[in-house]
């Protein structure tokens, strides 16, 4: 009855698979992986269980208390998703959203927003510099219709850190919603729910916390969440909807990507043995350091003022050779067994070298090496 | 460096997996799942070579041609998000979508359709009777406003069968556009895009195609998409922009599920190697054949009428014994390692039990040995 079945793609890969120096999808431990063979029923107790399991540890990992009514809301497709159903759900008819942007996902919040038909206006600043929060103040000022600040807290176009503390209290001592994409910092730079004073925020399992792609989570406090009732634009994108679900019988409104789900329990196991967001910091810092050293002895520096840089992703102008191309660097590189970034920069051509995921200061060594021998062979 | 790692998930697990007996996520090969063992970069050139390659085999399983324009559009997110996407996507301001439901899955396109703010109407039916094509051809004589129509094929509700082919006749031949959710038959039941001039047809890897939940896709004919350009009411669900995406280089515009879709890619050479369409139909048919024997043998009859009834899932009422709850008999049967579906009805108390996936009647006829021991133990 079985017919016979052609091998899987695994007989005709390479021993290893190529590293990725990339911000998400990355890299991730043989063991995350090999948590996606087994099929779970997404309406079975043990699933559910496993479910409400991880909302618990997320929560935790920002060290939010449910007794305060912060709750981790799962929802699938990608992180754009999940910061767009914020939008979507939780701005109010005749709303208005300020942004502050300063590289591609803080102009694509203006898109989403767009899109939606939602009243909004973009700050925007230099790729190389931090969001300005002082221009935040002058425009909440000037525009008394904004209720909404929104922001992205690492910008991997450039790898920049953004002031989601110092923006966060302006917002809210006007009274506005703080709503912060995540997405490449959660996990492994420590943020202050409190001081930052987040309304919501959006991040990935596929980025700091080592899982894999498929789904994204929303933190937030169930108050201010229900207080978005009726609002939605979407059914699939409606967080409050979406929580609801959970509520009700434990489980996803609509199929969930099962096997993501039982790679990201393996992974936080992961994470949490290795230390939590102070050692997961610390490793990445360290592959960051290995990654400046090494590239500054090949004569590369950083684009970003180091003042400003963050250890998640890091950009890279292009060397002064005249004879270099990015397509020869990354396929040499990626012979090598290493897949890197393009850059993402519109004045400036930029690489970029992600030093997230399963990654570790050896694994970036061999790197540097690679870089090496391909810029020196030119 | 590496810190010690605490074992993944599967050693704590029993030997096998129980199998799933539902509409998805289902029972998958163990081929398809070891695909998932590799971390792909989801910019290179290899995974957007794969990518392009998928979009070309669910062209072709669909038995339409690329010369016509036909697309595959691979979208993050369940099932459910490609439904609403076609919607959000492809419904001019000022159009009427007339939804012909007799099940959760249509009822659910106007839950999407009222979220969207999107002028509909649903045209009902009871659960136990297809939809009926002459009632949308009163409609469409009463109700000239109406631009579109949209029904489910195969509603996983009850496991109907519904006739898609007389109501795209009827909607097409008064110029309406038609939706068709697939989600649940394509890749088994054969279906005749221009015979039931479908427009738009949204279906899932981890149905009868055996891959794992993540994304979804939808197929169109590209002319008919670009005449939707300015219509999208949402970014992440812009179905235009992600087929400009795929264009422009290949790429997913926003992170893809890349474990799911080198599963999908390994689903796809099995479906292939097992003979495609009219053969996963016939071990699907088997299946079913298997379950109802069986079944009625424990003198359970399936809910519907075996007219109406598809090899995809059968709901069958609760046995009339008063003993009988769900709850110890999912438990029951889930101890011996076999997963089935609730009901979904209004009405009657059913449970349902798919019999898609990599399931063999092998395995039906262990799952009715289960069934029996349990009830005859009451």
């Amino acid at each position: 009855m079985h017919p016979s079945l052609p091998t899987p793609n695994s007989a005709a890969r390479p021993a290893r698979d190529s590293l990725l120096f990339t911000p998400g999808p990355l890299t991730t431990s043989l063991s995350v992986k090999q948590a996606m063979l087994h099929d779970a029923g997404s309406w079975h107790f043990e699933f559910n269980a496993l479910v409400a399991s991880i909302r618990r540890r997320l929560v935790s990992i920002a060290d939010l208390s449910p007794d305060e009514g912060w709750e981790a809301i799962l929802l699938q497709g990608s992180g754009t998703y999940g910061v767009e159903a914020v939008f979507q759900t939780c701005v109010p008819r005749g709303a208005k959203v300020a942004v502050l942007a300063n590289g591609a996902y803080g102009k694509r919040m203006g898109q989403m927003l767009a899109a939606a038909s939602i009243d909004h206006v973009v700050l925007w600043t230099d790729e190389n510099k931090p969001v300005v929060p002082e221009a935040l103040s002058a425009l909440l000022s000037a525009d008394k219709a904004i209720t909404h600040v929104a922001m992205v807290h690492c910008e991997t176009t450039t790898g920049i850190l953004n002031p989601i503390e110092a923006v966060g209290q302006i917002a809210k001592s006007q009274g506005k919603t703080f709503v912060v994409d995540a997405m490449s910092s959660f996990g492994a730079i420590p943020i202050d729910f409190k001081k930052c004073r987040i309304d919501f925020l959006i991040s990935s399992p596929n980025k700091c916390l080592e899982g894999v792609p498929g789904f994204c989570f929303v933190l937030c406090q169930r108050a201010t969440l229900v207080k978005c009732a009726g609002c939605a634009r979407s059914l699939s994108l409606d967080l409050l909807d979406q929580l609801r679900g959970f509520d009700k019988n434990g489980q996803f409104r609509y199929t969930p990507p099962t096997h993501a789900i039982l790679a990201f329990d393996q992974a936080l196991k992961e994470f949490e043995a290795e230390g939590g967001v102070g050692a997961r910091g610390l490793r990445y810092q360290a592959n960051h350091r290995v990654l400046c050293a090494g590239m500054a002895e090949l004569g590369l520096q950083p684009y970003l003022d180091p003042a400003f840089q963050s250890f998640i992703i890091t950009a890279f102008p292009f060397p002064a050779n005249q004879k270099f191309t990015f397509d020869g660097f990354y396929r040499g590189l990626s012979e090598r067994g290493f897949i890197i970034y393009p850059g993402k920069l519109t004045q400036v051509n930029t690489f970029r070298i992600g030093t997230i995921g399963r990654l570790f200061p050896g694994d970036i060594q061999q790197l540097v090496y690679g870089i090496r021998e391909i810029l020196t062979a030119q």
